[in-house]
């Protein structure tokens, strides 16, 4: 397997397609420039393709292990953690406060596709660390912000989400877990978790839980669910560690992929907890969290994306098999490199318009998110946030999709080969199997999208920015990106039309309608990288215009499709009963 | 892990869609009738649904073994292969002459669909030696055929298929295993061969392999390959068993899955094989094989298909979670069953629309290849035989990656629960996955339909099939499918025109045209049991009709995206040099 941080593209989007100068005008952004923000991409590519690829296929074979009520990782993890702590780079964008380096959003989320791409079941054991850690400092008391975040950023303790139980995943208001005042501040937590990613391991001294549950008395469903802090070993006054907590490693899951990231049953048994943020406020301080990390999501669906098409790349460059099309590069030789096929070539122009359209799109919305947390002008922090929400769920399902397809077709340009394990692809399929489902289903986000994303706020933000793309494709003559962005706004008056009479057509049409605006969008995108390019000499920018013509001819056909299938198929579902499907 | 042999819907193809009249009507068929095939069908489905299904999860974690110069099968694998053979199942199609049943294709189909659904790994051991029985039957001399056949039927002897070589596999002409005259007849075979299904188990008393091999001073290329018999253990002439042939086993592959069946890495040491057939034509013969094989592959992500969906169904009939939208199924509850949820159905739809108008089309092909082998109409027997080489390569295609795109719903379907083992859905992807690989790549099947099959006697029989398709579609009101036909015939035109001239272009068009074909012809399939349920009372044919415009409103629209993307797409991929990627 090989791995070459695709530093040069993500500078382009830095530097050329977005600008630092909107970096640069944040608070506290003033001593951003781009030799700064290339020096950290390029020690993140070389950390990631050197130390954490070596043990993605050792961590894959050999996985976590729960044996005499202790979890280990696989061989290497623990030395890759030293190193990957001592680089600071579970601070990257946590607060200077605690020991943070204060980077913007625009270039972790650039880190994060890295990571995902070479170990993902490695950075899990710090990604679910940073959630709990921005959730915390959101939301914590000063008391329990100086207590726990400075070892957080550090990456000495870390943190995990448990949310999921054995009954509700998606539907959160049915959990059970139950808190009950211990009458000295504290709570005694109990219940059962489970999908709990890195619940237990051997990386770190401490880890703190973020468990949901409900007070005793509290109302049912998801307006009676507070949020706690539940550490594993318990922390004294002084900050040293003290006694072990009531929480007990019931098991871990025997997983299709990410075998390296230990997936925890945790049994909380009368644990001693600690109020966050308001009783029955819980799920407010979560969601905030969670969409930290759909995004994040996204990006390690990204990142497959891209280890699998360098990787294809790579395999379709050395592997002779067949003669190629007319004029071929070699007559005298027996079988040309697979490259030179047309469909070997159509697949990774595929892979690769889709993943550069997408990296901008992520560039573009992490853009937002640091404006939305630094602009001193609330307007324009409004409006950044609306984007952001928006644009969430967009990046966490196309993005994790991309991945899945990515993944599946480097497999397949390998051929037999692909199947077994010698050569790491069908680890790719497996290890990103996961992202389409978890941080909330794909179907989950589209139903966000379209029940919640469309109307109000971010619905005139959505108006806005649909008619600013379309504009702008209109005056870059980009008639290709005009009719995806036409299908899209045609789709959402539909769906808009059918928001409260008919819930079920715009629930049925949800997928359909996030894979058409991800599409458009990414058309847009497009347009955006050309007109960036435009007038520049070089090989980069002259293949950044044949790929824009790649996505356009190949790629966009398809939102004409799913415009009629949105708007067309929505009797096809309704009148199908459940009770039909026992016909 | 449920299945449950859909034989209500085969019995409904066989007996309403298509008639067994056609069947009957072939020569040795008159004795055939409906409950007959019936109770074949509810045998096959019995044991396929006890038997190899309990025996599958098992198969995977333990895999096959190879040690101390053996291999071994999974545990139970064994006892189910001596139940397997004794009920006479590795005989349904095989000729009567050597003790086989001689029963039709078009039900032999069916049984694949059921034993790919429960159990590939354990199928496999007997599908590669089905394909060796009618290759020998077919290419082999009259004492071969019976020293070596009825072992095969009755299954105490298996056969094996060695094609591929560490650097070829779709480029069989590459091949460098040797074969030198003996001088006795016989031949000594060297050489190295790769991924061989069943190379090597502890099933069968024997192995016959079937290896590909050049003759010392043959033409290169395809031209200088001739085929072999090489039984692991040489036969004496009295057909009993006599020594150990020099054919070792060197490994078997660890893949994603079908991990219970052996995949061997083969050595051929000087051993001793017989030639099959002429000298220099082993490729012709082989691949009369391998289209047999493919239509069997087919069946297989069918049966992945089908396993995957009623898995799904039953998952999504029992988990409750989030309230449906109204009228709620029960608005006292505190969450509904998540098939009330519109995408969770849409998933289910797509899943059975496609599989059972797929279903149909097996039939279909599988009644011309009756029809091809025994029928005493030469011209029928020709139209027949251009039929199934038209349709061959479009069910290999679309039906393995139909088993893909269900399978990985269902995982979908089941959130989290479907990424650990305990539920076996993640198996079904992985143990899929190898479909559209296998026997020709996915992409191979379309390079075989655009450049093969749409000229000559095939592509003048396509042009008779689509204009009946579309008549019938016109004639039965079915605009959609009309559509569709168009959507196909307009494509088709477009790649014959560039069939001398731009022989790139048509190859990079090949996968979508491939999927335009399948989505429009499978349309055509639910036409045609719309008009089998015409007029018909009951729940099972309310359902059809339902079905058939779900696929017809949901599924059939992307017809005119491919289309597009086929005509507009061509300039896009040959325009970007090999050259270009690495900028």
């Amino acid at each position: 397997m090989i791995y070459n941080a695709p530093i040069k593209d993500m500078l382009f989007l830095l530097k050329e397609c977005f600008g630092l100068d909107t970096l640069r005008a944040l608070p506290g952004n003033e001593e951003l420039d781009a030799d700064l923000l290339e020096a950290v991409l390029e020690e993140a590519g070389k950390f990631c393709s050197t130390e954490l690829l070596a043990i993605n296929q050792g961590g894959d074979q050999h996985g976590a292990v729960h044996a005499d009520g202790k979890v280990t990782t696989p061989p290497g993890f623990k030395e890759a953690y030293a190193k990957f702590i001592g680089n600071g780079w579970t601070g990257i964008d946590a607060n200077p406060e605690h020991g943070g380096q204060g980077l913007p959003k625009m270039l972790h989320v650039l880190i994060d596709e890295m990571l995902g791409a070479t170990n993902l079941a490695f950075k899990l054991y710090a990604e679910l660390s940073r959630g709990a850690y921005h959730l915390l400092e959101n939301t914590a008391c000063a008391e329990i912000r100086a207590r726990y975040l400075p070892n957080m950023v550090a990456g000495t303790w870390s943190g995990t989400m448990c949310l999921t139980e054995p009954h509700c995943g998606t539907d959160l208001g049915l959990l059970t877990t139950k808190a009950v005042p211990a009458g000295d501040g504290s709570y005694k937590i109990s219940g059962s978790k489970i999908f709990i990613t890195s619940g237990d391991h051997d990386l770190t001294e401490n880890i703190l839980h973020l468990v949901i549950a409900r007070i005793a008395g509290a109302p049912p469903g998801t307006r009676g669910i507070s949020l706690f802090l539940v550490p594993k070993i318990l922390v004294n006054d002084d900050g040293s560690l003290g006694e072990r907590n009531a929480v007990v490693t019931a098991s871990i899951e025997h997983k299709m992929g990410i075998r390296g990231s230990a997936t925890c049953a945790l049994n909380f048994e009368d644990a001693t907890g600690y109020l966050i943020g308001e009783e029955n406020r819980g799920m407010a301080a979560m969601f905030r969290m969670m969409n930290i990390e759909r995004l994040t999501v996204g990006m390690q669906g990204l990142g497959f994306a891209e280890i699998a098409y360098q990787n294809a790349l790579a395999y379709a460059l050395d592997r002779q098999q067949s003669k190629a099309p007319a004029p071929r590069p070699d007559a005298g030789k027996a079988a040309d490199p697979i490259i030179y096929q047309p469909e070997v070539k159509r697949q990774l122009l595929t892979m690769r318009a889709q993943i550069e359209g997408a990296r901008a799109l992520a560039v573009y919305t992490a853009m937002h998110a640091d404006i939305m947390e630094k602009s001193a002008d609330p307007e324009a922090a409004a409006d950044a946030k609306n984007t952001v929400a928006l644009l969430t769920p967009v990046i966490k399902s196309f993005f994790t999709d991309l991945g899945m397809s990515s993944t599946l077709s480097a497999q397949q340009i390998y051929g037999g080969h692909g199947y077994i394990r010698e050569h790491g692809m069908e680890q790719l399929v497996r290890d990103c199997r996961i992202t389409p489902i978890y941080e909330g289903t794909n179907e989950v986000q589209a139903l966000d999208l379209v029940s919640r994303k469309l109307t109000g706020d971010t619905g005139e933000l959505a108006d806005r920015f649909f008619a600013e793309c379309l504009a702008f494709a209109k005056q870059n003559a980009d008639a290709a990106t005009a009719t995806a962005m036409q299908h899209l706004i045609e789709a959402t008056a539909w769906l808009r039309e059918r928001h409260e009479a008919d819930d079920a057509a715009v629930r049925g049409a949800a997928v359909q309608y996030l894979r058409l605006f991800a599409l458009a969008i990414i058309g847009c995108m497009w347009t955006r990288t050309v007109a960036a390019a435009n007038g520049k000499q070089g090989a980069f920018y002259t293949t950044k215009r044949k790929l824009a013509r790649f996505y356009r001819d190949r790629i966009l056909p398809e939102t004409a499709s799913l415009l009629a299938t949105i708007t067309g198929g929505g009797a096809a579902v309704a009148d199908f009963a459940v009770a039909d499907f026992s016909n």
